[in-house]
């Protein structure tokens, strides 16, 4: 077999490998390159642009983490936007839940969907769910069209350049505030908080939620094919708190089976090390 | 400048590269084989065996982690007992406690300790503390001539094969139980839950220690440079639970200075996802 290996350089001077063993698809799509291989220690992985986006080995832990900590402090939540998510995983764990109605998932390249259906069909099973109204669109357009509409926003977006840093900006996170009905919450996907080339994105992304929404809080996984592993998520909101006002009993009631995460992990995802709080105080 | 990588197996088909500005130091001692290396992202760092031991920008993590959780848990701690942590960062971090009294630090290979105070002084400062009595000695012999003699035991030990593997076993943790007095702690390194090699060994220390110690439990870090960045530690005791007995208020007082644990990351770092306790259940 051929020593075929996937290496990404989390920094200029550090690396992670992946031993491939079958490049299943490569494209150049209107927006990024798109790229999904088959690995024996992480199943399937999905590259953009040459970044690593999820893996069939982990990718539970970023989908669970971006929609479950919402969920519980706000049960009932019915109507949701999710912007990028072309991989269906969000969706996926969001069908979890009975009682959502409204399911927008507006993804701005149709080649991440189609791939996805055809090649990672752990994470596309998402799109079956009856609620989900797929919309090729960018994010940012969209989401300036839409008025008190959602409960819930979730950003499931590539890092902050190409066509993702957009979904970064202050402009960005003011439309998703008057999207977002009265109990509104907005998660995203925060960056890491370790490596320096990433730190200022992460600051940048926290300052720019603190500007617009009133409850700004961060929290952590453990993602270990991310750069560093240590993975950061906003939640910011017009005013549910994430710990206090989470409604535990009514979460566990619904039985919603997770591999990662649970309520009281929810608690310990907001407990940040010094390091990090003291880099978001400054943001 | 020349393009040298050091590179790391974490599992067969997965590897962390990180580039090297400068080899330090390497040689075969009587136990293992010792390198030093010079890089821009993570500072100097220390292999064993091939095996990543700690980084100048992120060992910060580990030793606090190994040692703090169990001081805040009883800061009357006076008496302790560290296995292996040749290079001292174990010694720095208790050094923070002016009431200590004595830190017996047992390490196997003096050359780990030499090699520590001539290349990494970030964490050999450790070694200056008044109370810091080092033997050279096996942990195991050593921990087995003591009675009742400790508060708290810390194994800073290698991965579970070569001269760590004897770390990992019954025969150890029960020597331990008889060296700690009434309300002894034992905290150990517990490797990672991520990769199939590593969980076998991270399920067998936690059988090992259940046999041994009637209170058990596992907590977590975020350690980049560790395979998977989830990193797994140890907390046993003869009844000292972790959370409820922690004296918060008391550890506070004290003002010790940390960059990553502080007591709220105390309490989250037991609340691990679903599928290490799954593992954990199955031990």
């Amino acid at each position: 077999m051929d020593d075929l290996w996937y290496s990404e350089k989390h920094t200029p001077t550090t690396k992670l490998s992946i031993k491939v063993d079958r490049v299943l698809h490569q494209e150049q799509s209107e927006y990024q390159s798109i790229a999904l291989f088959e690995s024996r220690e992480f199943g399937r992985f999905l590259s953009l642009d040459g970044r690593l986006m999820l893996t069939q080995k982990d990718e539970f832990i970023y989908h669970e983490m971006i929609t479950h900590v919402a969920m519980a402090v706000n049960p009932q939540i019915e109507s949701i936007l999710v912007i990028g998510a072309g991989d269906g995983g969000v969706a996926r764990e969001l069908s979890k839940y009975n009682h959502i109605k409204q399911i927008d998932l507006v993804e701005i390249d149709e080649r991440v969907i189609a791939l996805s259906k055809e090649y990672l069909p752990f994470c596309a099973c998402g799109f079956e769910h009856d609620c989900v109204n797929v919309i090729i669109q960018d994010g940012l357009k969209f989401v300036r069209s839409k008025h008190e509409t959602y409960d819930l926003i979730i950003v499931d977006s590539t890092d902050p350049f190409g066509p993702g840093e957009v979904l970064f900006t202050k402009e960005f996170y003011g439309a998703c505030f008057h999207a977002l009905k009265e109990k509104g919450i907005l998660i995203n996907q925060h960056e890491n908080a370790f490596y320096e080339s990433n730190i200022e994105e992460m600051k940048s992304a926290h300052r720019n939620i603190k500007k617009v929404f009133p409850i700004s809080y961060v929290y952590q996984a453990h993602i270990p094919t991310y750069p560093s592993g240590h993975w950061l998520f906003g939640f910011a909101s017009k005013g549910l708190l994430p710990i206090v006002d989470m409604q535990e009993e009514k979460w566990e009631q619904m039985q919603i089976k997770t591999k990662y995460y649970n309520t009281q992990l929810h608690k310990g995802a907001f407990a940040l090390p010094n390091y990090i709080k003291e880099l978001l105080d400054e943001a």
